[in-house]
């Protein structure tokens, strides 16, 4: 960070995991209405999808802790150095970075040993979001208006997001809130694309005015198109989803079986209203 | 916005949903305690009205996001222009206008395809009012004191309306709950018309001292009283939907079964306590 | 209020309700408890109370309002005169007496018409109490630090104990919550005598300097001492309501059920472990 | 307090208690699940232990009032002095040990008077931790902003604690709860001790820049890394007690049960994804 790359980075990390959460939230979903749990469902390789998104998240970590520290001047692991403080701004990020590492292992370990709970990798992620959002709202001291402005609305998704997670581990298995959760990541993670494109505008254009209060009017509105934009991208891998699983699967099941469960389905969601 | 009619629109969209919500909450509970489900419970026709419900809130945005950008020296869809950002504050209402029509939407959507969750409407819903919550709170940077006052008040009616939503999301058919939203969108509205009167006089009398705390004083407390009225309203309505559902009702039951419930549903509201 | 008068006459009514609700709230668990629900358990003397409590809360409410208007030149009913707004400070307080009376009216049709929900009441407190946080957010507009800090901290506690009403809609019966809110009610009531003896001290005794911090520390612990008082209370009521229907009520009840009773319940509270 | 060792000697009562909990819900979470209730969870045991756990409480609450009082130029009990305050610090360190104290009263009650609900430790747990977030918030007048920023996290954990016992009080028995709210607990202990090296530092070194805003990002991340600590005792604590009771139990159990429990178990985790 400190850099538009800084920003694209974590930004790109949440973009595609938001897209992925989403797009497991509708499968799951989706499977579990239709009854065909045949290919999809199997224990043994939803097991295997949750190690592998454990390591995928640790490795994100790793990579965006070693950029922070390495990359254009990082601090080289010293924290103190000629009597100050070495680029605590860089410190803040690692530490982020691996607390959301720490979810990654929670999520190995978890679907690795079988005597440890469930919920668990939902607590350490909701613990990851609240970090963050603690971390951000303690990232600004003595910044201009506009750059402490952005950072908050960074820490107030986190923050919601944080609870939704938290929400989750108690209610498990509602696909609205799951989707929710997955629509705030996503609008964080573009979120962090703009936030790098306000402050360090690319391709040498002029930066933003950070004291006129009309941009902040602007990046108000700016946000909840980001989040619609968030609604549209669900909203689409919803609808691909649900065409993908409905025709595709349709031909690998027996079709008998599908004629069958699809008389179901229709009675259970009139039940449901 | 921005004038006497910008404000008296929005309140009367916001007042006459309040009044068909409590209205539809009433009815809906009414008829269930009194296991007349024979005409209004019909499920198609539930259906329908839903969808209607929709479309109408669909065409409420419209309204006012078209009335926002062409009306009276409105933006015309222009968002930047010479060098500066045009008419943010038209902008923000558009946006807010946006959501409560992607509320529309969803609503549509989810009861003509059946595929879809069914509380989906309240989560939009709810994201409407956090939204609009979010905008009002970022919308009066650099005014005066009683504008920035009567807009937080609308924040914070429209937050308690969201999180009342969101609860309702988890505990369905709770005619309480849903009594109660109504009776804050109902304030909402008619606290729309309140600023409406308050920054924009109509009728050419003097406006009101702007920096003056007795008049947040006396609008904290004519605030309160709105509320009272909104409580009132309701009240009213349910006293009203209650004697229409037994009269009217009665002679198009046949009588006999009608007797029978009465009996059953006094032992219920007996076993309730 | 705006006396040493105006602030006890509140405190009082809130701390003979205060300990009425505890007591009924005792009363109802050890009766429950020990299964001898022969005499004060009986539906209607349970209703005939709830109906007094409401005719009581209004009674209570009527007393406060009138007070306000008529009493040492109150606004006698006059909200603005000779070009501005009349006493707004005890139209504030006006305003909160009427949600009370709100509330007892709710009492009392709640258990009259048995159509309505059992649950209003409990809605209806809630608000009353966030409109009084409300009211007490808004009220110390220009006023010393001290005051607004006796203030805030009556908005804390209305704020905590409309929280705890609003969960107690959700999970009824569940004792130690409405202790617990008992507990503040009556702490509410105890800290608006401390609030009258710290801004008007009566007797003639030197007024408190309102901008001293050690005052404000002094009161923070004060107000801690003063909970700690209400546990006591509580606790007390609670041993004396034990005893209470423990002897003299197996006097009542005949002495063969209540052995085969005790019996019971020793073997349940091992259960409920 | 007001010195190293009034920060080291609450933050050890806390670091003790806080791994002592952690371990408590370890054991009866891993012993549910093997099912070996044998030796440990006789409840004649289990409510000795907790008994020990209220006298233990009450003693350490004793020792921090009396030290807070009678040593190096405590107040002597003596509240008012000379027209001033007397030392109100103190007295309100003393408030928040006397809160905790009443939590250890509370457990011995509950569990030698079975009449008394058995969640009201929960309660007063909950309670005691929002009274010291209450003091901690109203503890800082007037002192430098490092010192001011140090209380506000620890205002800020002891209310998430608060929080989440409160959860505790309506979902029992969810090991995760338990393990986050200890790891709180944990945290709150160990950064007693860093508050206690920062604002005192022990044997003569330099004291920090209390003004400095660097110290305040460090500090923030300083935070992060013991709450992470805090993690890995737990996640040490819960490897070493499920080892423990695996392998030694496993002895004094008669093997033949101990194969088919085993099998069971397997059968319920399967079961639980």
């Amino acid at each position: 960070m400190g850099s538009f790359k800084g920003h694209a980075l974590p930004g790109s990390f949440l973009f595609i995991m938001g897209v992925w959460w989403s797009t497991k939230s509708i499968l799951k979903y989706v499977c579990k209405k239709q009854k065909r749990t045949c290919y999809l469902g199997s224990k043994a390789l939803f097991r295997w999808i949750e190690i592998l998104e454990g390591i995928i998240l640790v490795l994100m970590a790793l990579t965006g802790m070693l950029g922070e520290q390495f990359i254009s001047g990082g601090p080289y692991l010293i924290l103190y150095k000629e009597g100050q403080w070495n680029q605590l701004i860089r410190w803040h990020h690692c530490t982020m970075y691996f607390f959301f590492g720490l979810l990654g292992v929670a999520n190995i370990l978890c679907f690795t040993i079988s005597s440890l709970p469930v919920s668990l990798p939902k607590l350490m992620f909701s613990n990851a979001l609240f970090v963050e959002t603690f971390i951000f709202q303690n990232h600004t001291h003595g910044r201009e208006m506009l750059d402490v402005f952005v950072h908050q609305l960074l820490a107030l998704i986190s923050f919601l997001a944080g609870l939704l997670v938290f929400i989750e581990f108690f209610t498990r298995n509602n696909v609205l809130l799951e989707l929710l959760r997955s629509s705030l990541i996503l609008l964080q993670g573009s979120w962090f694309w703009q936030v790098g494109f306000v402050l360090y505008p690319p391709s040498g254009s002029p930066a933003w005015d950070l004291t006129d209060h009309d941009n902040i009017m602007f990046l108000t509105i700016c946000f909840c198109w980001h989040y619609a934009l968030a609604y549209i991208i669900i909203g689409v891998n919803y609808a691909f989803v649900t065409w993908f699983v409905k025709s595709r699967l349709r031909r690998l099941c027996s079709s008998e079986i599908g004629l069958l469960k699809n008389a179901e389905r229709e009675h259970e969601s009139e039940e449901e209203m």
